[in-house]
């Protein structure tokens, strides 16, 4: 009798053809973050539901894949990355400041499954806490970039920067009169009926006249480095200098980066409510995808956590978004394969000779390969190439009685004859 | 108001000195898999709980960490890989053959949390499928002993291998009534006591002389090369040339690697019903933990999942018992830390051309770190040493004027000033 069971909906399978360039983005994320000096944390993946409540907000917990335990106790497949991170370091108050961490794990959302979400995916998360700086928001906003560069999507990316502290200035003297729900709404600008939008800000207390005004900001995008003249703008006058010192160093920094996409984008809200300074996101540049990036500064959650007042800043990089725009640009690779030998043998009893080479092979970190089928020997070399090996080693009787090998290179197809001795020490260089 | 929500028990916080000895075994656990020829896949953490009804046994199903999601379908995290493997290689029927997968995630058990025991743990899972031949055998039980040999742990393990067709054959020669429950029963031996051990055996059928012969050949452990004078033994006379051959064969082949920690050893069955050739376990040699890896061949099992069948061979290793015996013989280590360079500048204002200097490093791939806190130059300087960098840089009002770096090897205490330029072009190479 055939068990036929379905995968559950919303998650994935994936097999080697996806699984080998989905690695390269995981490999590229996780080397960039530790060239940037973070170190690696794991996290659980389940939690009591409960951590979410305090500060996620409705839509999280809607979201949260929550069940009973069988102790009655209401658990969640973690949902995000930051209230257990901030936990965690609010746990060790040994740790010199600033700690830079990154984790790389699979979330879940109880969500509708569509194109680019599934149930189930892998983010990156890494974060700078310690120093409330702009040379730390310098740090884990070049980092997203390198990340973004490294897998080739440079000139396929926006990289959106704005500031929260600067936007409470900016509402107040606009006007506004709830700054909380003012950021909920610029958070949909980029998504709402323009009309729709200028009724909800007239309703949100702005007069005719500083309504276009305001939508016109939020229509800007500005490049990093030209971030001065627009804060010398007549809008910008009641906004306290150290304010705009801040973001002028945050643009320098960024600006020493040489990266020509950066810009300062004042719609860029993130819904969160917890971010207190710089945030940012990522989009693709034909806008056809969800963000790829989110992040920011939030100075106050660890202490709501753990009780420790300890400043932070980082961002969050899911897969699901990044494999979608990889696809889009012909950039959903996988690494290049080193150098690979398929070993081939025409005489089946000679596999001890052949395993044994196999072992010396690999014993220098080399792949090698050999048929464990018993096939014949051309159906050998026609693997050779299935499984993408760049070398052939043939191993004939003739070859074990005179400790040879014949190597043939399948890309220019040049074959020599050596001493097995010698090919051993060649590949050990 | 704090929010003092503690993980959940049987969930474990990995920190940076924990989790960088652990991510040397993963990265050497998937650099050997690919070594070996084996592709990367990427299985759902969340099943319906019918997966594991079918074949697993009322022990696993009791283990399964299960819930009722929102829709009231019987859900579970998957508490192991093979299932869906098998379900997933049978709905590939387009893959030639032989196909090696392996796969690196997490996994859940609902047991009592103890040492080496989580509710979550990592496993490597890697299989052969097609194939149903002792090449095939040898290369996962190579493949097992050439990740514990890579994390430095020759001499510390033992593989013990042995066959469940010949246990078949050996069993009924030996006159045991119940086969099945017969391998249970030895799936305990090691940790029966002897006297109670034998009262089970009587009660199995065997004779009070079998029944010591018997004993005797489960307390007994072989090197691999000795397998044939075993076998020539006269309690074998009766097992069919066919099956010794194929066993001679599979010896022949793990000599071949020249591995010394390899024993034929009847009284490893495991425990699982679905073997049905080649068994192994590996334990330290101290024999102080539960079993490293477990493994063997399972040719029928895919055919239960999907209706195809597909020989297959393979094996599972865990992250827990690995990190235990690891720290038990001093290598719970991190891997050596490559060239890295943190940038210490007494100047803060000068920071934007840290950056841009960090960016120059890091675009050839090499770590580079600097402060972000505006801390003194000294306490930068200790941080060198903290970040555990092995090269300072120091970048003062001089150096930028000058277009020079001055750089010190933290190890050897060495240090000189170059051009930017020099500096930049000896780390491209």
């Amino acid at each position: 009798m055939v068990v036929a069971i379905e995968k559950v909906r919303g998650f994935r399978e994936v097999y080697p053809e996806e699984s080998e360039p989905r690695k390269r983005i995981f490999e590229t994320a996780e080397k960039c973050s530790v060239m940037f000096g973070f170190r690696k944390i794991e996290m659980p993946s389940v939690e009591n539901l409960e951590l979410y409540r305090a500060k996620s907000g409705n839509e999280l917990l809607e979201q949260c894949f929550s069940f009973l335990d069988r102790g009655g106790r209401e658990l969640t497949l973690t949902p995000e990355a930051t209230p257990t991170v901030a936990r965690m370091i609010g746990t060790r108050k040994d740790l010199a400041k600033p700690v830079r961490w990154y984790s790389f794990q699979r979330f879940w959302r109880y969500e509708e499954p569509q194109s680019g979400r599934q149930r189930e995916f892998y983010q990156l998360n890494a974060d700078i806490f310690g120093p409330d700086s702009a040379e730390a928001d310098g740090e884990v906003a070049i980092l997203a970039c390198t990340i973004l560069n490294g897998l080739g999507l440079e000139g396929h990316y926006d990289f959106l920067i704005n500031d929260r502290i600067l936007m409470d200035h900016l509402l107040t003297s606009f006007g506004f009169k709830d700054r909380g729900s003012a950021f909920a709404l610029i958070d949909k600008f980029k998504k709402m009926d323009r009309a729709e939008f200028e009724n909800a800000l007239g309703e949100a207390g702005l007069t005719p006249s500083d309504l276009k005004k305001f939508v016109n900001l939020l229509e800007e995008r500005i490049p990093i480095e030209s971030i001065s003249s627009l804060l010398s703008r007549e809008e910008f006058q009641k906004i306290p200098n150290e304010v705009k010192e801040r973001i002028v160093k945050l643009s320098e920094i960024l600006t020493s980066t040489g990266f020509k996409n950066i810009f300062f984008d004042l719609s860029v809200v993130r819904g969160l409510a917890y971010y207190t300074g710089m945030v940012f996101e990522v989009f693709d540049t034909k806008r056809k995808f969800r963000s790829i990036v989110g992040g920011g500064r939030y100075d106050s959650l660890v202490e709501l956590y753990s009780g420790a007042r300890i400043p932070a800043t980082g961002f969050a990089m899911g897969d699901a978004t990044l494999e979608l725009l990889l696809r889009d640009v012909g950039k959903f690779t996988a690494l290049t394969p080193t150098k690979s030998y398929f070993i081939a043998f025409p005489n089946r009893e000679n596999y001890p000779k052949v395993s044994e080479l196999l072992t010396l092979i690999r014993s220098h970190g080399i792949p090698a390969m050999s048929d464990v089928s018993g096939k014949s020997f051309s159906a050998q070399i026609r693997d050779a190439d299935r499984e993408g090996c760049t070398h052939l080693i043939v191993l004939g009787d003739k070859e074990i009685e005179s400790g040879t090998v014949t190597i043939k290179n399948l890309s220019t197809g040049e074959q020599e004859t050596v001493s097995r001795i010698d090919f051993l020490n060649s590949i050990s260089l």
